[in-house]
């Protein structure tokens, strides 16, 4: 691995990030993203922000290509085993809906090479819904496994079990969605580099296409008042793995990046109520009875 | 140390807990608290909260007396040098008040005893303006100071200090609020055990006088949306600051604690904008300014 390969790699995932945008934007049909390019010690980036749309509340796409030294607190949250100097980049992107029947959306992709020249892939896309809808469920995973099979069959079953030990609450026992895929140091050397390249290209553009028809499937159901506090509960458990679990926060923090670019998966708004327990046989305990691991959504 | 002992500060930290929920109550003059006694395998605690009063959004007081084998991982969270057997009770409180002119605050005092013998107190009592008054400030510095020089002279401006470092956001390089007190590590060995159960005591029995002062002061204050916005954007903050770095968060995840006991602290509701910037010279402005350690309270 040269730098140009990484210049090569940044520019790829940053011509996605705009690729994404222009789709959401699209979908949204109201709202515009703004862009804030930063530069900091460690590298720069671009954090992408679309609010108050049509139908997206806050859609978060983030791009940033980073390099440094592996901290101590760096090398144990991210599993590396050597210290090392080493080289980040990648796209990560949040979506909030307005409308509590929409799902909440995670995707992201990064490569990281490490100065020792170990290189590896990892990234993922996951679906958060207030309520869990069987059928979108299954449509949601069926188009996952899709874009895994073009590039090996083994991804699907591999990174869709990945994702619902890594999308977990344990201290809630309960998953955070009904997960998706989720993978990390896949190893990027030489001979898999450019196939995995191409798979983390070929999620980043799935993506919003996945997400839109979700999107638009829902945006313009009714909702109550109650549906939008159990949306606001939801949130509140986003929160909690994101500061709680998530490698992606960690590593923001840990390598000093920009605070405001990794809080933007945060929600608009959430709210913590005690010991809240939905009512018998209504939508929200049958959600909370489906979020747990090891369910086969595609052929829910 | 003897079992008894523990028997007899539990007993002591109990009925604290009771006197602070009535005076509360009292002081909010609507709702009342609620009690979930709970057993576990760890032991056992009541959780006692206060929702939707007239002045208190949501009031919790925490009591829990548990024990059981000293982990790795809390070990390390904890500082705790040798693994051991371990006792620990204490009450933990926070109030979330309704009007935004009212400050957030939280008190926690604590036991804990190794099976070698080894004991320590901990706790404090903070104070989280959403906006930050000087006068308010002061006073509640001193009232504390009363309380502190009322057992050893060294203990407020050493546990002021400990405050300031302790309730810090690095991320966002800001103070969780004003600080106040806090000390952990306290050597609760047979000569100082007295003075320590005493002055943990005296904090826990000053706490609800203390926030009835700033409550009454403050929670017939007119405020306009944008003030309330701003309070759900400091309690985002609040919520940053107890997932990511609380201990007494990160001890009960860690042993198996009630999570819902241990999400009281939660904030009914709470947001996050993207890059949010208050308008220059307004009183948003003035609170940010002021979330820096090191600030002399007593005399501002």
């Amino acid at each position: 691995m040269t730098t140009n390969d990484n210049k090569l790699i940044a520019k790829t995932y940053r011509s996605l990030q705009q690729q994404i945008c222009k789709q959401l934007e699209t979908a949204d049909g109201k709202a515009a993203f703004t862009t804030d390019h930063w530069e900091k010690e460690i590298g720069e980036g671009d954090t992408m922000v679309l609010q108050d749309g049509d139908a997206i509340e806050k859609a978060a796409v983030n791009f940033s290509a980073v390099s440094g030294t592996v901290s101590d607190t760096m090398r144990k949250a991210l599993h590396i085993e050597e210290g090392d100097s080493y080289f980040a980049t990648g796209i990560s992107s949040i979506i909030h809906p307005k409308n509590p029947h929409a799902p909440i959306t995670h995707m992201n992709v990064r490569y990281f090479q490490l100065g020792s020249g170990k290189a590896w892939f990892g990234g993922g896309i996951d679906l958060t819904p207030h309520y869990v809808n069987k059928k979108e469920a299954a449509w949601f995973h069926r188009e996952l496994k899709k874009v895994c099979d073009r590039f090996d069959e083994n991804y699907y079953p591999n990174y869709k079990k990945w994702a619902d030990d890594y999308f977990f609450l344990p201290h809630r026992d309960e998953t955070r969605g009904i997960g998706g895929i989720f993978f990390d140091h896949q190893d990027g050397s030489d001979e898999k580099f450019a196939q995995l390249l191409a798979f983390t290209g070929a999620l980043a553009e799935a993506y919003p296409s996945i997400y839109t028809e979700l999107l638009n499937k829902n945006r313009n159901r009714l909702f109550s008042e109650k549906e939008k506090q159990w949306q606001h509960l939801r949130r509140g458990r986003y929160v909690e793995f994101n500061l709680l679990y998530d490698r992606g926060t960690k590593f923001g923090l840990e390598s000093g990046g920009r605070v405001e670019s990794i809080f933007l998966s945060m929600p608009p708004l959430a709210s913590w109520a005690y010991h809240f327990q939905p009512e018998k046989n209504s939508p929200e305990e049958e959600t909370q009875r489906l979020l747990k691991k090891d369910i086969d959504w595609l052929n829910a």
